[in-house]
């Protein structure tokens, strides 16, 4: 058997961009463990889903942001990132763990839907990739991350050394600044939740209408076994996550279906 | 008890834009059974995942493009489009039945993620609305539908009549027609899958390097019990989908992860 020698391979992405200060934070930590590549969007990416750009064409340019770290912008969106890092940049060496975050907003909830932040976690879980999305539930660019960082730093040094299991991908995110001191850990389940949207509606100044989307997050569905609930009590919620959708146990129950032919 | 006498309302989407053919053939299925309203992108919108317009105002504009149906092409993305038909065009009315495709281009096994029809009818699930995305396994704007109409007809018939209990999403792919007859449908899961990548790397008129994506699918997960699988013996896939993505059972193999503290 041979002895590890180098020290872990860490991705670290966002979907804030390269210059949002929550990235600094995630690199900060991460280079303290491992060799750290950054690729991240060169422009804000927030609730770009698991959006990826085929129509358009990519591209990279390396920044020197982070001192001793090779970092590279990208046009494209989070997960194009994920992408280009493993296969362009990294040429498909094997990465031990990847870190998106730390996102300026909470990723609770249905949120790991329309974020971009924990979409790049999941396309590096779909990877095989053992991936931790991190957000802080403080939507501000100006946001206090000290409480989070010694915590950030004590989930990646548990994942690196003990793996994540069949789960591939942790969606955590962290109470507001508001509510520190951090009252521990939930490992729990993602709350039911959705959107009570409210569209600005707007004449632009060639006289068309324009609606602009603003809304507020509602949920029901805040127990203590829940993300929403660990993060109301002044907890890190935990989240493990998966990328297969079905919904198993409507399987036996559909199966009528399969007695319809197409003939009427 | 009031009696119905309304017929059902019928939200109809999609990912290719509204001029793409296979939104057309749904318009006409739908037509034959209820109210339907359209909101279509005014662009194509593939592989936009669950992505929703923040930065930007969006348009909405009605067109004629559909006797006898109300239209709107929206500038937004797939799930912009349903939270504006919800809201704005509707006003909160009940919508019985949201679909969205007919997709150019397979949405089984992980694509699922990526796909703006499939997270478009993910949207309308999340409020609540039985919701169905339809996908051809043909990427060509030229594909022929006809083979697939009549089990599309039916599977909309079946969920109006029924509902779906407590799934509220389908992901049905229809196999391509040099596959017709289709030999049935099988209610089953999602296939684990992923993208081998390949990007062309190629230098723009300026002079700037850039990457473009493509690449192929690749599965192992092909068992009976798959989408994957049935697509490839000649049979319609039909995945009941949720947007709770926890990995519930390895929560309790991490709850670990509480012990830590942020103490070192």
């Amino acid at each position: 058997m041979s002895q590890r020698t180098s020290r872990p391979l860490i991705l670290v992405t966002n979907d804030d961009g390269m210059f949002a200060p929550g990235i600094a934070r995630l690199v900060s930590i991460a280079q303290e463990m491992g060799e750290v590549i950054v690729v991240a969007p060169n422009s804000p990416q927030s609730a770009k889903g698991h959006a990826v750009t085929l129509e358009d064409p990519i591209r990279l340019n390396k920044v020197d942001i982070f001192e001793g770290i090779e970092a590279y912008e990208c046009s494209g969106t989070p997960v194009d990132c994920v992408k280009l890092a493993k296969n362009i940049l990294l040429k498909n060496r094997k990465i031990d763990l990847c870190v998106s975050g730390i996102n300026h907003g909470s990723n609770a909830s249905i949120n790991i839907l329309y974020s971009g932040t924990m979409s790049a976690a999941m396309e590096a879980s779909i990877e095989g990739i053992n991936s931790i999305g991190f957000s802080l539930e403080d939507f501000s660019m100006n946001a206090n991350f000290d409480h989070a960082l010694p915590w950030v730093r004590r989930i990646m040094e548990y994942v690196l050394s003990n793996g994540l299991n069949d789960a591939k991908l942790l969606n955590v995110n962290i109470p507001h600044h508001s509510l520190s001191p951090i009252q521990g850990m939930k490992v729990c389940r993602q709350a039911e939740g959705r959107w009570e949207e409210e569209f600005v509606v707007g004449v632009d100044p060639r006289g068309e209408k324009f609606y602009w989307l603003t809304g507020n997050f509602t949920s029901a569905d805040t127990g203590p076994d829940t993300d929403i609930g660990a993060l109301r009590e002044g907890f890190i919620s935990i989240v493990p996550s998966l990328h297969d959708l079905t919904h198993h146990r409507s399987i036996e129950h559909l199966k009528a279906l399969e007695e319809i032919t197409a003939a009427l």
